[in-house]
C-alpha cells in the first residue's frame, strides 16, 4: 500500500497551485492517499507553517510523508530537502520548517533534493519548486522509494527557525503569539513542559494584549462567557482565549504580540 | 471495503485541527475514504451545522459515517454520541446537530461514547474531543465496527435543536434565515412541504429584509437581473435570491433575520 | 481502477454544495479518487474558472475526468456537455469553460448531456445541475463509461469564451489581468509564446496599475524587496509581482485591469 501524503502550504485554495501539485503526485504515486493539513498558512510565514505542521504530525501513522511548501526563498540558493524524523518523512525548503520537529527527534536523516531524475522535468520552473521538485520528491517517497533515491545525504544541520524560543528568568517567561486560530484563540510559543518546570508552586499572572489573567484553567468551559482565560490547549502550548468569543479581536492581540507570564510566590498556587 | 467518512466542523482550514483528526482516523481506519462537507460552519453555530449537514446527507450512499464537530459545550457535561439514522451513521456532541435528521427517521439507535478503549487515549484533551473522542469513534464505525462496540446504548431522546420551527397561522408563515450561502442566497427554515400545505391556492407575498416579493419562481433564470425572487432551492427550503447578485448584501438580510410569508386569497394564485 | 476525478467550482466551501456532489459521485463511482482544484472561483466567473482549470489540467495523468461547475446560465437553455480533449475528460456547462483548452487540442469529442438515465433523477433541480446532471456524468466517466453512454455526440463548436485574446500591434501587446492569486500576483492573458514572437529583440516596458516596469525577470528572487517586476510565472502567462509583497494591493491592480506591453527598439534588449 502507498504511504499517506499530507500537504501544507501558503497557496490558499483559490488558485490552481495545490491542484497542480496533486496532479503531479498522482502521476507518480497513483495509490497514495492525500490529506490536506492547511493551505492557509500566512504567505511566506515559515514560523506559522512550522507551528501548524507540528500540531498535525504527531497524529499521523508511521511512514506518513509530509509535503510542506512555504518557500519565501524560491529561486534563490536555499536548499530543497527530504528529511526522515523518527518514522515520518518531510519534504520542502530547508528554511526552518522542520527544525522544531527535528529538535525532538532521535533519528534524523537528511538528503538534498539534487537528483534531477526525480524532478518533474530537468528544467523546473524558477517560481514553483512545490510543483516541480518537492511534490515529485514527496510522491516518490509515498510510492515507497528510499531517501537516497531522490537526493544526496548531507551531514550538516537543518537551517534554524528564526523563531526564538521564549525567554526565561527568575520572575517568569516571555513568549509570544505564533498563531491565531479560527476562533480567535491566541496560541503562544510557551510549551506546557517549560511552564511547569519554571512555575515551582508559584501563582501565575499573564499579560496579553489588553488582558491581565490570573491562573490557568483546564478548559474553556471553566470560564464565564466573555472572561479572558489562559490554558494549555490541545497543541500543548499556552493559549489565551475567551469563552464563546474571539480573544484576538476582543483583547487586541495579533500574531507576533508578546505574552508575559509572571510567577508570584507570595500568593501561592491559585490554579 | 471501509465505509465513507464525511467531516463537518467549525474549525476552518487555517489550523491543524482538521488535519489532526484525519491523522487519527487514518491510524484506525486506513482504508476509509474521507470527504469534507464543510469546515466553515459559523463558530459554535449548531443551527448552521445541522442545516448544512442535512443538505449533504441525503446524497451519500448507505453506511456512510458523518463526523460532525460543532461543539460549544466541549469540556462541560454535554454528552458525546454516535447515532444510526436509517442506514447512515453520525458522530458528535448531543447538542441538537442530529435532531432535524432524527425527526424524519424511522430507525434510530443512539449510543453514548463512554467506551474509553475506543478513545484516542484514556486522558482526552478537555478542549478537543473532536480529535480524541469523536474522530476515533467515527473511524471505528468506518472500519465496520458496531455501535455497541464504541458506546452504551441509551433510550432517551436526543437534545432538541434550539432552532424553532417556523410559526404558522391563518395569514401565513413566519420563518427565518438559517444560512447565507456563498452567492448571497438567503435560505430560510420554511420547507416546501409546509408551504404547499398552508398555501391553499392563495397568492403569496414575502417580506425579507428590504424586499417585498410577489409569488414564487422555479429558477433563478426566471428573474430579471437584479430583481429579488423567492424560490425553493436545491435544499427544499424557501430561499430569497437575486439573479447574478448577492441578495444578502443588496437586501440587507443577515443570518437570523425573519422572513414573513403572507397568503392572500383575494388575488388568487399567481405562481 | 477508477479514473481520477477533479472538481472545480464557484461554490465555496461554506455550504453543502460540494459535499452533495461528492456524495452523488461516490454513489456511482465508489472507487474514484476525487481531487479538489478550487471551489473559490469568483461567483459565476467563467473566465477565471477557465483560467484556473487550464493551469491544473496539464499536470494530471491521462484519463482524468475534470468536473467544472461555474454555471451562470443554470435554468436557462444553455447546453450541458461532456468533452474529450486529447486524453482527458471535461464535464460542465457549454459556456466557454473548456474553449481555451479545446483550441490547443487535436482530438476533440463532445456529447450533449441529454441522456436522462445518466442523471441523478428524471426531474433534476432547476438550480443545481452540478449535483443532478454534471456530477453523475463525471462519475459515470470516472467509472469507465464511454462518452456516448451519457449523451449524444454533437458536431458544432463549443461556445466561445467571452475573454478576448490580447490585442497586438507594431508597438506592443495589450492584455489584461485575468486572475489575482493569493499572494497578490497579477496574472495576465499574455502567453509567453505570443510575447516572444512579437518582441523581436526589442526592449520591453510594461504599464500595469501604478507601475511602469522595465524588462522581464526570470524569478521573484531577482527583484529587490518591494520592487515591481514582470515575469512569466509557472502558468506560462505574464505576471506582475512584488517580491515578498502583494502587487495587486500595492500597485492598485484588479482583475480585469489592462496591462500594456510596449516594445522599444531604440534601447536594444535589456532582459
Amino acid at each position: 500500500m502507498a504511504r499517506i501524503l499530507t500537504l501544507t502550504s501558503d497557496f490558499g485554495t483559490r488558485d490552481a497551485y495545490v491542484g497542480a501539485m496533486k496532479g503531479v503526485i498522482l502521476g507518480i504515486a497513483r495509490e497514495t492517499e492525500m490529506v490536506d493539513i492547511s493551505h492557509e498558512i500566512g504567505a511566506q510565514d515559515v514560523m506559522e507553517g512550522a507551528f501548524v505542521l507540528q500540531n498535525a504530525v504527531p497524529f499521523f501513522p508511521p511512514e506518513t510523508v509530509h509535503l510542506v511548501v512555504v518557500d519565501p526563498g524560491v529561486g534563490t540558493d536555499r536548499r530543497g530537502v527530504a528529511v526522515r524524523l523518527e518514522d515520518q518523512f518531510f519534504v520542502g525548503a530547508d528554511n526552518g520548517l522542520f527544525t522544531l520537529l527535528a529538535k525532538r527527534a532521535d533519528r534524523i536523516e537528511v538528503v538534498e533534493l539534487d537528483e534531477r531524475s526525480a524532478w518533474r522535468s530537468d528544467d523546473p520552473s524558477t517560481t514553483f519548486h512545490g510543483r516541480d521538485i518537492f511534490a515529485p520528491a514527496a510522491a516518490h517517497l509515498a510510492a515507497g522509494r528510499a531517501l537516497d533515491e531522490i537526493g544526496t545525504p548531507v551531514d550538516d544541520e537543518l537551517e534554524p527557525l528564526r523563531w526564538a524560543e521564549p525567554t526565561v528568568d527568575e520572575t517568569g517567561i516571555r513568549g509570544w503569539v505564533v498563531h491565531v486560530d479560527r476562533f480567535g484563540n491566541c496560541i503562544t510559543n510557551v510549551p506546557r513542559s517549560l511552564f511547569e518546570e519554571e512555575r515551582r508552586d508559584r501563582s501565575v499572572k499573564l499579560y496579553a494584549g489588553s488582558a491581565v489573567i490570573r491562573g490557568i484553567v483546564s478548559t474553556y468551559g471553566a470560564a464565564e462567557v466573555g472572561e479572558p482565560v489562559a490554558l494549555f490547549g490541545s497543541s500543548g502550548f499556552l493559549e489565551v482565549a475567551l469563552r464563546s468569543s474571539d480573544a484576538a479581536e476582543e483583547l487586541s492581540i495579533m500574531k507576533g504580540d508578546p505574552v508575559n507570564v509572571v510567577f508570584e510566590s507570595e500568593y501561592g498556587p491559585d490554579a
